[in-house]
């Protein structure tokens, strides 16, 4: 079976638990009515606009069952682990919406626009804890040690996405940046999740420490390398230089790879930068003294690295079957948009 | 021992173990030093102002340490679930602070007035993801199984806690509420947290279920009886009535449960307050047509009832030593505030 057939077996799996979890909250003392539609509309399933379209492509908790079935062929034990990630994931996404005060997310007016901001911070805890009632629920098939472990492990990704979020949010402010500031940055916003889905899904399943760290390895990786790929878009990418360059990250002031390391070689680029906000208008230019300095060279050498890392810490967690030739398609599905 | 001698004994332990977790989340792969120096600051270790004036007194770890110590007589078992009630207490309170905008709390500016709305976000996040990783250090003294019970727990404790949130915030809005609505609030907001002190405190030490649940009623009577009386004292007592009457809850609006029971008899009060704010000159005369309408004798009532309830909910618990008469003594002085 295909990454396509696979996933067709595992989203509706995904959404039923992810469902579950948000209903089981319901009830005579848990969420009210009122309270629970707030979050089935984050989640995507409010009743005018659900699907894929406007809660995302689920890519964490497929990561965790593809994951849980190359190691050990059985996916559904890990399905509290995937709903686990999915919640903690959208928790993040409401309180980062109130925090970079966006009004829309995939098309949809966002928790804190409709429901105003001290509801919004709330619905993210309530999300925050539905994440860590769903890990319990491993309990059915590991034993309670292990279960213990994959919270302990919950709970240093949550603290590495709280850093992650800390450092971006302090950024904001700050001018004197360099190449150092990024990675404990992207390292906590982006490739902590990502490696706590991939070491999930070989916790549930049992597999030995070494290749849960493997894995742990892979979706770390898979994550810094995703994550300078879209800063390399967020620059060269179609919509960013020849379609809309108000979409360009150097619009909005994004302190990405490229920026950051343009900013600390201090030549014409990072002077620009001092002198205020960048316009559409210079966005082309901008971007070709960019590479003249060698950013996106230096951007696509790192982004490379990590690709050919991850993929080398896959082979080491030695993937089985279908679900393990579908892991290396999702990463190369991942890693292959053009740049 | 009296209350005060255990205090003396169970507060530097508390304390020293809430700083022990913050400061195990520092380091390399952790938090950076400010982010760790603004939850210190918000737990009230500020090196300018540190101790119970500006971090509160530990009421909640306390509750858990003498339940456990009533149970079993070994309390430092209990320490990682003290922690984790009161550093989920402190992210409810710097979320809170957020909510209700308000600029101080116990003298000193809140943190999201110091640092900005969204990083105050995302410190009370990280206490929460703190208070998780806390109560796994339950597994040094008990079983894997009974710290899955207690995370359990404490996951309901907090979905409670933000149900009572929304619950709160709605009412803001709102202006047909009744006696109803009071209830479900004050669960979540006051009542559950404190009924997960007094039960984790029972499942550190390892009592059976009938136990368990007796020091979990205790608990939830003891903070609905508490509630009520600072209802009571928030209209009654003598800081809201012949000391400065703008500290009066009339004054700020405070639903109540002295108010919410005039709004449903729809008297001359009920019409008053539909009317808009109340002014601290009408203060004194509000709460005189309060009383006239049965709103005092109503809640010094329910008040009674709850207290009764707690103390018979806490004889069935048979709290053992002098940690046992330290509960009651505490109760006693929880209850025991003029009204």
């Amino acid at each position: 079976m295909s990454l396509s057939q696979l996933s067709e077996i595992y989203l509706p799996a995904i959404e039923l638990k992810l469902q579950n979890v948000v209903s089981m909250a319901a009830g005579s003392d848990g969420l009210t009515d009122e309270m629970r539609y707030m979050l089935a509309y984050h989640m995507g399933w409010d009743d005018n606009h659900a699907g894929p379209s406007v809660h995302g492509k689920r890519i964490r908790p497929l990561l965790v069952l593809l994951v849980a079935s190359a190691t050990d062929g059985n996916w559904e034990i890990a399905l509290p682990a995937a709903a686990a990630v999915e919640l903690i994931h959208n928790f993040s996404l409401i309180h980062d919406d109130i925090q970079d005060s966006s009004p829309l997310r995939r098309g949809r007016v966002t928790v804190w626009k409709k429901w105003g901001v001290p509801q919004a911070i709330n619905a993210g805890d309530a999300l925050f804890t539905l994440a860590q009632e769903a890990l319990l629920d491993l309990e059915e098939h590991v034993s309670a040690q292990t279960v213990l472990i994959a919270s302990r492990r919950l709970q240093q990704t949550c603290l590495a996405l709280t850093q992650g979020q800390y450092l971006d949010l302090s950024y904001e402010a700050r001018g004197d940046l360099n190449l150092e500031a990024y990675w404990p940055m992207v390292g906590g916003k982006t490739a902590a999740l990502l490696s706590a889905c991939t070491e999930l899904g070989a916790i549930s399943a049992g597999a030995s420490e070494h290749i849960c760290d493997a894995y742990r390895r892979f979706g770390r990786d898979l994550g810094l390398a995703f994550q300078v790929l879209d800063d390399l878009l967020g620059i060269w990418g179609d919509a960013a230089l020849t379609g809309k360059s108000t979409e360009s990250d150097l619009v909005a002031g994004k302190k990405s790879l490229p920026v950051l390391y343009a900013l600390e070689a201090n030549g014409p680029f990072a002077e620009r930068w001092s002198q205020g906000p960048i316009s559409a208008l210079e966005v082309a230019e901008l971007a070709d003294q960019l590479e003249d300095e060698g950013a996106r060279a230096y951007s696509q050498a790192r982004a490379a690295e990590f690709t050919e890392s991850a993929l080398s810490a896959l082979a080491e967690a030695e993937p089985r079957g279908a679900a393990g030739l579908a892991l290396t398609e999702l990463a190369d599905q991942l890693l292959a948009r053009k740049t």
